[in-house]
């Protein structure tokens, strides 16, 4: 390379398929292609599902599942993780695009492709301006809540599909009474073949893998064999419905699925179209990014290596846009594949390139074969795989540790269920940062006093410590700032208004991360109400950063006390002198 | 009374009308009568120039200078507060209303009578669930800037009566814009009244009160004197109208104003209506409520009383609704009027009902004499008022503390003047919160060490202090929660990943006060990778409610290493024992 080893590594940062490609050898290649033809098994049906999970046509999910992975494997930072339609994001897709009320294929795949390529935008800007911290105001607790009701959610919705009939809704209260109002018209056979299925699927998942080692399999192959598992579904009920024309007897199948490569798309730029799905494309990119790059991490921490987030956003970026462009829809890193493609032994993202080979050549010969796949075999699939996501547990978790997280968890839980994914995970969000604002402007405050034989000073209400009537010391546990300033204030006027002979309060700043103009004319006001009184404000145990900037102000010439170094130091000058 | 004591608080608490009215006697009637005689003589020019400034018809100003002041004195807790018209909140109402593209003055009225019922019912609302600490979250600086910013932007509103032309718009261009677009215009008669009137309103501020007390007046009445200039301003400007008949050369005036007491008048409760006004009802009853309050606090400090700010809230709620059914627009506590009222010796809110009953007389006899009252008047009473709001130095004051702060302020102004009175107003809010979460979310760390002779812990790189290789300890300065939990996982990573011969990390966690859910799972995954590395986990100086809630999860079980009392106790301990 003639390119100066500055421009290069700059270049690498930002294209890190010139990292890997470098060491691309032999071993890598095989390592990644069997990887490749195993999740390329797994993905066929999945992209076929999750396309009807979004309503959209069967093809996009295939389409999805091409040029992305390419996209990825050229801009993405994980080694494992394998990209396409994934489960929460196609129900986000299918809830954004009904609100727009939309009639015609056409129309709905041209949104579909716009919400692919604005949420593509929005992920790459937020890599270039580094904003990947910005998914770090998603707690845990809120995303663990909201992947549960999501599951319920895609379950509850393909339920239709397993009894044949027609019925919608974006929350759980709109799906269940349309299933009931159109339960009388279920499809015997539709249901035989849905609940089969399901069993079947769900057999597989627990039962084939034992059964397989008990027949002398190697466990890995075992493993795998039992992944592939939906592709049997698929087959199996397909050659059914051919076989005994049940398509005549009301069983939805997929029918036309076009053959070929994906066609070259353009996304609409319609500035109506843009405002109406810019709300719901930041939302896809947000909980796209935050279950790519948990999944991503993971998967990399195992390795010892590690991913750029930063990065990640604009390998995500790539992929969407690429989607948008080539008829496809919202993709992300799916937890499932990943793992799979991991425990395959993808070594590199080439094996997405690869994989997306395989997606290409089912979508050039595959697909005439999809025509008599019936719908509530997909559906069977999803629903086998998003229960898989479900668990309530988070709930009593939360319970025992904190009520904050409870309830953030809970509103996350109860209003994805009662009002669908964009409420409910807005609401997760909004409701996490309000709680953390509200902790912090309601401060836990000690009293403190001496630890005897130490120079440690500890809460008067929960240990045997030494203390002076004379001198109060309040050791306020938060950073003070706006919202938290008066009630400071309150405090120390509170504290003060006794009949104790008070003399000195010492402010222990020992937790106070930050004071800001707000809480420094608090501490001013406190200041000279406290001289009024007959009554020194102190500080001690002030931090670095802290004092820096009180130095800056006006506010410590004014003080009529001392800022000590240690608590301890404050204690022993400011106590009574015996004489 | 023969109704039990408890409930009687109880009443007391909600309707602290009760408890001043039992100790009322002659002494306090005579100061209540005084300060309202002062109070209602400077009120009567205001509420007319607010009205103006609102965009709407003169008597609404004294609508609503009547039935809210009666309201606040049954449900207010604030002895000296005087509610009323005030500027800023009169320039939100015109923005708002200007919004809703109305055209007759009935609907306008109608329209500024429901947002004052909105914002009545939301104050009230929040008072009853005691949502007052809702206010907190607007910082200091912020509304500093927000007030200096509504400040500028209402002068130059007011310029087109001085100069005695059509112009108008929402943000400081779009004035200033039609200003010099229809200055062709001025009329030299209305230019010379108003400025003179602008000169004249300024001497009386600063040179009156000294040419009174040269001439032998007491300080008291000088200064009482000095605040009743408007009135002498509208009187000689109206007189010069009515003689020299300078309605006809082009000088507008305010014209035909009903005589008579409020009506009684009812909101809309369309919800279209509604929907349009609640943002703008919910910004004006925060910016009102908060300069309520910031008054309300600093005149009872001055006499050692005390005000509840969640009673306020109902106080002021109950005001606004009070305005709405008597013909007025939105109220709250001005800042100006309330000095006079305590200045002039108010002792109890009936100060307010008897101003009330004052203004009701002006209503019911003055209004024939302001027929031919200039608006120009009015303006340059509005102009001199408001100029005395404008403080640009909190910019100077805050770029040299704090740039966090710096920041809001700025955008707080620039939005403002630029875009109005609701976006300024809500960047700044959202700005301020969100810096506040960022510099949380990247909080500082410090590696500290023994200060020699103490048992006090600092920073290794501001303070000289003693280490060990094997040692490393980290003080996080602030509360662990979702924000911050990934960046504390890359911190640790980060700093164990070297030569030195690391076995123990202490977490020193003085200034952590939460550890949440999240912040939980990021503690288990350090624990976890630490272990693979063969390093221990400490913890030192965990405070009471964190460690409370530690004991109730797994974690302290599986952690690898102890929990300290202080950090001397983990320092001695894990140092590496001399043979």
């Amino acid at each position: 390379m003639s390119l100066p080893s500055g421009l290069m590594r700059q270049l690498e940062r930002h294209v890190p398929m010139l990292t890997w490609a470098k060491e691309y050898n032999k071993d890598t290649l095989t390592s990644d292609a069997v990887a490749a033809v195993i999740v390329t098994i797994m993905l066929i049906p999945q992209s076929l599902a999750y396309a009807l999970l979004a309503g959209l046509p069967a093809e996009m999910g295939l389409y999805a599942s091409i040029l992305p992975l390419v996209a990825y494997a050229i801009f993405g930072t994980s080694r494992a993780l394998a990209v396409g339609p994934v489960a929460v994001v196609s129900l986000m897709t299918a809830a954004s695009i009904g609100n727009l009320g939309l009639s015609t294929p056409a129309e709905i795949a041209l949104a579909a492709g716009t919400l692919a390529f604005i949420s593509g935008v929005i992920l790459a800007i937020m890599g270039v301006l580094r904003l990947g911290f910005l998914a770090n105001f998603l707690s845990h607790p809120v995303i663990a809540g909201f992947i549960t009701a999501s599951g319920v959610l895609i379950a509850t919705s393909q339920l239709k599909h397993i009894l044949g009939i027609q019925a919608g809704g974006d929350n759980l209260i709109e799906l269940i009474h349309s299933l009931f109002e159109h339960q009388h018209a279920t499809n015997p056979i539709t249901l035989a073949i849905g609940l089969t299925t399901v069993a079947f699927l769900f057999w597989v998942r627990k039962g084939l893998k034992p059964l397989l080692l008990s027949f002398g399999l190697k466990p890995r192959l075992a493993d795998i064999l039992a992944k592939a598992g939906p592709v049997g579904a698929v087959v199996v009920t397909t050659l059914l419905v051919f076989l005994f024309d049940l398509e005549n007897k009301g069983v939805k199948i997929v029918g036309d699925v076009p053959t070929g490569l994906p066609p070259l798309t353009m996304p609409s730029f319609s500035p109506s179209m843009w405002s109406q799905l810019f709300i719901s494309a930041l939302l896809i990119s947000v909980i796209g990014f935050v279950e790519s790059v948990s999944v991503a991490s993971t998967l990399a921490a195992k390795k010892r290596q590690r991913i750029i987030p930063d990065q990640e956003l604009v390998g995500l970026g790539a992929s969407n846009i690429a989607s948008a462009i080539s008829g496809g829809y919202p993709v992300t890193g799916g937890f499932a594949r990943s793992v799979v493609n991991f425990d395959a032994g993808a070594e590199t993202p080439a094996a997405g390139a690869f994989t997306a080979i395989g997606i290409g050549l089912a979508a050039l010969l595959l697909t005439p074969l999809l025509f008599f796949l019936p719908k509530a075999t997909l559906a069977a699939t999803i629903i086998v795989a998003v229960l898989s996501l479900v668990d309530f547990s988070i709930l009593t978790k939360t319970w025992g540790y904190s009520k904050v997280d409870f309830t953030a968890v809970f509103a996350t839980i109860f209003l994805t269920l009662g009002m669908g994914v964009e409420v409910g995970v807005s609401a997760g969000v909004i409701l996490s940062i309000g709680l953390f604002l509200y902790k912090t402007s309601k401060p836990h405050v000690a009293e403190v006093g001496l630890v005897p034989t130490t120079q440690h000073f500890r809460n008067i209400n929960r240990h045997e410590v030494e203390t002076h009537p004379s001198v109060v010391t309040l050791r306020i546990d938060e950073s003070l700032y706006f919202a938290n300033a008066s009630f400071l204030q309150d405090l120390v006027y509170d504290r003060v208004a006794c009949d104790q002979p008070i003399r000195h309060v010492v402010l222990m700043c020992s937790a106070v991360n930050e004071i800001d103009m707000s809480a420094l004319e608090s501490l001013e006001a406190i200041n000279t109400r406290l001289k009024d009184l007959g009554i020194k404000l102190h500080m001690s145990e002030v931090k670095g950063p802290v004092m820096d900037r009180l130095k800056r102000s006006h506010f410590l010439d004014e003080m009529t006390g001392k800022v000590f170094l240690s608590q301890y130091d404050a204690y022993v000058e400011l106590q009574p002198k015996a004489i």
